[in-house]
């Protein structure tokens, strides 16, 4: 049920009825584009969602796209909050493997349905809005230079023995887990996502 | 401009008006989809790039859903063509690369922009329509085999030296070139794609 008022136990700080209203129309938001697109999702659809008032939701994003960008940031603020933290391994490969996995398991809480909000925004719209494809390459730019350090700290500058730079190596690997949700979720299995991890592990490690 | 009727050279045979409409609606509609997205493409915008008038339009295509289908059959029809008549090379990793760098000239002839329409198909809407996610599982299905045969008849069932298996290596290879499509169309630059296609013989040739 929809609350006016919670504490954040985290945070430990009280929300104005405002702020809790602006979050859960994020979160349901969030909820609808991800699972059936943002052009595909209407405002009364979000209306009926949340429960709240179509004037109530004006004042808060003063249009869908608005709305959609605040979901973006949100998402991009938690999503690279994820990927740093799960960096944690002895080496390049096990880094980067375990990060993949924290990611897999993000896709496996949902069965794969949604998939990666990014990547579908990337692909429904990067033609159609500028604020929102600078939101998406600002993130995809994040993840490549993260495994590109990582990859760079291990087997330097050089990259691995395919004479694959490092930053050649990290494309790859944003690239493969990306089609490996997409296959993932277009197949309704883990199967695609954990053979392209395993790709992941074969092509950083050699 | 619309010619009513023309002759397919290739074909050399007469088309009917009405299959000339049909495809002429067929060619816009991907055109559109392609660029933008099917849910965000309105019967108006497609009545508007094509000049035939609604009630011809809902002749040929009973429903929306019914143009977006018979566009995937099309390009599926047309892409499987493409994929099998790439495979050139004298070793797998040969043929793969060569069929890689034949979509790489695809998707460069329109700079990047739109994409892979399955790609985009799957990520815009597999969660929404059945018959459009069994067309496009179809189309990965059978690349994926395509590649999987390819390795198998070079490397055999064993796989790479990384105890990675042809079906393993064929699935991550699909997985890397949709991947490295987004990353492409989102950068507007041959670069992601480039990389991809490297890492790739990286992979497939260790």
């Amino acid at each position: 049920m929809y609350q006016t008022v919670s504490i954040f136990e985290g945070g430990g700080y009280l929300q104005t009825k405002g702020q809790e209203t602006r979050n859960h129309i994020l979160k349901e938001s969030r909820r609808l584009f991800t699972l059936q697109g943002f052009n595909n999702t209407s405002i009364s659809e979000i209306i009926a969602a949340t429960g709240v008032k179509k004037g109530n939701l004006y004042y808060h994003f003063s249009s869908k796209e608005e709305l959609g960008l605040a979901v973006l940031l949100d998402v991009r603020h938690e999503f690279l909050g994820v990927l740093e933290r799960s960096m944690v391994g002895s080496s390049a490969v096990e880094r980067i493997l375990h990060s993949c996995n924290s990611i897999m398991a993000l896709m496996e809480e949902t069965d794969f349905v949604g998939g990666c909000l990014f990547g579908n925004t990337a692909l429904e719209m990067i033609d159609l809005s500028s604020s929102f494809g600078q939101v998406v390459r600002d993130v995809f730019s994040h993840w490549i230079n993260l495994i590109e350090q990582e990859i760079r700290r291990d087997i330097g500058d050089e990259g691995n023995g395919k004479n694959l730079s490092p930053e050649t190596l990290a494309i790859a690997v944003v690239a493969i887990l990306e089609g490996g949700i997409m296959l993932s979720r277009l197949y309704q299995n883990k199967k695609s996502l954990d053979a392209c991890i395993r790709s992941i592990e074969g092509l950083v490690g050699s």
